[in-house]
């Protein structure tokens, strides 16, 4: 069927399993085809086709409420309530998002992006319905990656505690975004391979029967053996133990099984744990082959050969330059070692991880745990680098705080995605970092302007003993310049004075620092001489060439991809009032005080006005108002 | 013995058993005398004498890493450590932390004050010293409450996949902070009514001797049988199934027992858990009735009756105020329930708890979980109140800017603890919030002047539906104002003018506020007039007074209890740049860039010069130089 045309899911309730099975090729065929020209979530959707149906057929969403955990595997979703006919625009700027919306469509009724958020969330609408007496499931769907997330665990402890009518429908893929790791996943493994034993009340009283012997000597013994039985073959034990209903497993790609566990569910008091094996970029080769790696998210590809259809580029990633400078160091200094909560793939570091398997630890999706145990390696005179994305940290904040900062450990920070990141959107921007790090004491912030800075700036941060440091870079490629073969050491806090002009000063870094030199570029061409300063040490500022820019009075503007309220224009602010110079223009620009949507990169810096056309308008606009005043200070309207 | 006289804990290798516990009774002896003076967390401590004890028998430390799991519990381990001749500085200004701390002892090889931190540090030590090829035992003292922390549990995740060799104490005193909730705390609850089952090995060996019918139907019964058996009895099931070893349990209180286990698990290779059954308070009968609430961290008491000697005070904690007007409100708004991270007894929400047992939620410490539980709420039109000390809110910080704040959901945090805390310390300054919440979109953030104002304050926010408020207040007692029987409104974003004056303008919030009016009383005596603000509302700012303010070119001064860097202060003068006004001088007084340490908030604030002596110098200081400067502009020196 052309899957476009479908308004709302009601029509699965008439369908015969046939007909869905059916369905279920035609909503593949249809991913595979759409995302091969937008690229998006491919593998963890093919993994969750006949799992989606299902649940709309056993379930009446909206009423019923489905929770889609990280929210990346909500296509199919997506698709059943009417929003095929804007696959074309997936993941695009004002288009379709790649997580679940609530201004998309009553049908998301919680908005994700981040993962391990959904049974607490499920608990509080279970708990909202009880006391309101209204009648309605509540399910949420959530990764076994998902499930090692500190707070999913502690909302399976108060699932189990609260006992309300809760369905938690575990997708279990053998492998989240990452190869899944620990000790969840080797229990999930071994309950893979074990019968159901939803027959046990039963069978108690029948072993009970048949063997008279259980009494007195042989039934204490028998009672004790129980646990290591267990380990012998496997069961939902964990979940159980924690009062929690286990079902499963239950093949994930068998619509009809799915139907009749999630209608067993649906009908049982209490919380239930339905656990469903799926195939993650099930019915597509290529991505079957490798699922948890390029198929993970793709850019757009060819369908027949798998092949993808990259922009091309040499510059490399600044994932990988990070990964790099960091593989060359670790060869001579064994003090250092990485730890990533499951980002090997996404923060490229397979290279650091194949040459030294012992000195590589990904911990799962438990950035707490990440933070804290790089904080006790630190302890102990290792050189831990904590590879965290910047929105990720934010899971990380009282760790890095508490742990990190306040012991002043010598951590270094690698945050990966710093700034906007594009097609992931709101939940992945990493544009609060700057603010919610420089108010920490002791800690070292700085970002470069290029690959090259930033190959420095590692290797000034492994050098670096005095306490945390934390280095940012952005998602995607560099710039293309040439790299130094030897890296070397950036003075802690010394900016870099790009371009000396007399009219009107420039603070920025990172990427934005090209737009800065084009600004000035354009602002040379009408006659106007612009100062541009890269301020690579975030925290601490370079007090020397601001007590010099304090000096000269140049008008300042400040140009930054993270959020302006309380960012790093905010602290050039701090340092001019601190030292008494009331009268400079100051301004800044960067991320206004709202939740930034996905687009390019490209596209968003346009929207928001971080962009060479907008930074000559400001300027033109500051030095006119400093002449109008004619005394350094501007003209206010009051 | 006196244990003032301990220089360290190396005599304990040669002591026998009876001098062990006769030495338990002078540390108890001890400790209730000393902290009837000073206060201080007097049951958690009478509890872990014995484990303490044997612990520093069976390690060697500082060689062996002991590490304790919030540290309140560290007393008997600092009198061992020698500093008992200390103890009457206490939790005092420049006195004996009442937590580990580094720079107070060798012993202290890891600082803490939150929970849930000892098992990723533990993890992180035994890597390093497996890297370096060291040898040493790493113990982590961990408490059944802190174990429901998320990252606790990511942490036994990943030390049941790493098999370190590792050990857990378990410290089971059935209470954490607040009586545990949730359903680890029920597993804990079974297996203290079990047996060992170490023996388990041998038992299956003769199971299968004893019973030739272990084959066939009925072999594969009891295999599926193991389950629910289970639940009859009980065992360690839930570690082992991570793959961690369990001893246990062992009377807490019983120093051979202790020994005994220790030096098995020292012994045993692979991570190890021993549960260990103490009783907080004990020894001390006042403290054994009730070692939840009053006495888990009393202030000064007399040793005979129990009887606690406070301050004289008629004003109402802040706590206080919040739980009677969120209990009168309920009353009338079957939206209202409240959820806490184990703090019912902390925020004073007794009378919450006790009148609407069904709409509190104590979740247990699980700061993530609690604030996603909250949001969940929200989106089914309840009104959550996530009660939440500031210092702890920090580790909720990606669960409020995901899926609070990105969602717009009508959440209330009662940000409780909001400032200096005084004895508690580094680890519990709530000095961060103002900066780390106002760079959120969507967000209210407000602090009153008073008990009057707070309880309008909390009045505001139940009636407020336009996306999430916090609304923050001190830790201690108001300032005995009185309160207005029916709450009132007040205008989102309004603040309070307290007092004209044409000099300069003061604008601060919270109890500061008292600060400012005393320093414009006596800069009034001097013939200097001040205006007076009171800045409630911390985002959004009164945009509408600002401009004003602007208008007038006064001197600002802001005076903040919370960190400067990005704070309140920051945020005026981002909106007087904003606004283009660039003349005006702006000083910030507030907390500066470094962690502060225990003491009382008066000599706190003393230290870091937030009084009104130091206001009025700045403030005269800052009209010299506008005098100076001759043009509304100060000097400065180039």
């Amino acid at each position: 069927m052309d899957v476009t045309s479908i308004k709302n899911p009601k029509f699965l309730k008439k369908m015969s399993v046939a007909q869905m099975n059916g369905l279920a090729e035609d909503i593949r065929s249809f991913l595979i085809h759409k995302l091969s020209k937008t690229g998006g979530h491919l593998a963890p959707n093919l993994g969750v086709v006949e799992l989606t149906l299902a649940l709309h057929r056993v379930f009446n969403s909206p009423k019923d409420k489905l929770i889609w955990d990280v929210g990346h595997q909500s296509y199919v979703h997506k698709i059943l309530t009417g929003r095929g006919d804007n696959f074309d625009t997936l993941r695009q700027y004002k288009g379709l998002s790649g997580f679940p919306k609530r201004n998309e469509s009553k049908h998301d009724v919680w908005e994700t992006g981040h993962s391990s958020t959904s049974l607490s969330a499920a608990l509080g609408m279970a708990v909202a319905r009880d006391l309101k007496k209204e009648h309605f499931d509540v399910i949420a769907i959530i990764g076994d990656g998902a499930l090692t997330g500190g707070m999913a665990l502690e909302a399976l402890n108060d699932i189990g505690h609260q006992k309300r009518d809760l369905i938690i429908v575990l997708n279990d893929n053998e492998m989240s975004i990452a190869p899944n790791v620990g000790a969840l996943h080797n229990m999930l493994n071994r309950m893979r391979s074990a019968q159901k034993y939803n027959r046990a009340k039963e069978d108690i009283e029948y072993l009970m029967k048949k063997i008279p012997a259980f009494g007195g000597k042989l039934a204490s013994v028998a009672e004790r053996v129980k646990d290591r039985l267990k380990y012998m073959l496997v069961s939902g034990v964990f979940f159980e133990e924690l009062g929690i209903t286990y079902l499963g497993p239950v093949d994930g790609h068998n619509i009809s099984a799915l139907i009749d566990n999630l209608n067993f569910a649906k009908k049982r008091k209490g919380p239930v744990l339905i656990h469903v094996l799926t195939q993650k970029g099930k019915g597509y080769k290529p991505a079957e082959m490798d699922a948890v790696g390029t198929w993970h998210g793709p850019g757009p590809y060819k369908i027949e050969s798998g092949a993808f259809i990259k922009p091309v580029t040499s510059a490399p990633s600044y994932s990988k330059v990070v990964n790099d400078t960091l593989q060359d160091l670790a060869r001579t200094d064994d003090r250092i070692v990485v730890i990533t909560p499951a980002m090997v793939v996404g923060s490229k570091l397979e290279g650091f991880a194949k040459e030294f398997p012992d000195r590589l630890f990904d911990v799962g999706i438990a950035e707490q745990h990440a933070a804290t145990f790089a904080a006790g390696l630190a302890t102990q005179n290792m050189k831990p680098v904590l590879s965290i994305y910047s929105t990720f940290m934010q899971r990380a904040y009282d760790q890095i705080i508490h742990d990190i900062c306040r012991q002043n450990l010598n951590v270094f920070i690698a945050v990966d995605r710093a700034g906007l990141v594009g097609a992931d959107g709101e939940t992945h921007q990493g544009v609060f970092d700057v603010g919610f790090l420089r108010c920490l004491p002791n800690i070292v912030i700085m970002m470069g302007k290029d690959e090259n800075e930033l190959r420095n700036m590692v290797y000034t941060a492994i050098k670096y003993d005095d306490g945390p440091i934390a280095v940012r870079y952005p998602r995607g490629n560099g710039l293309g310049v040439s790299v130094d073969e030897k890296p070397s050491e950036i003075p802690i806090g010394k900016w870099e004075l790009l371009k000396g002009g007399s009219d009107i000063c420039i603070l920025s870094f990172g990427p934005l620092l090209q737009v800065a030199l084009e600004s000035a570029k354009k602002l040379q061409s009408e006659g106007i001489q612009v100062s541009v300063v890269n301020a690579r040490f975030l925290k601490p500022l370079d007090s020397e060439m601001l007590n010099k820019l304090i000096a000269r009075r140049l008008p300042i503007l400040t140009l930054e991809e993270s959020a302006l309220a309380g960012g790093f224009g905010s602290s050039v602010m701090e340092f001019y009032h601190d030292h008494g110079c009331n009268d400079v223009a100051i301004k800044c620009m960067g991320i206004p005080d709202r939740f930034i949507e996905h687009g390019s990169v490209r596209e968003l810096l346009e929207e928001l006005g971080l962009t060479s056309d907008h930074v000559c308008t400001l300027a033109k606009q500051m030095l006119k108002d400093r002449k109008a005043d004619g005394s350094g200070r501007q003209r206010v309207s009051s």
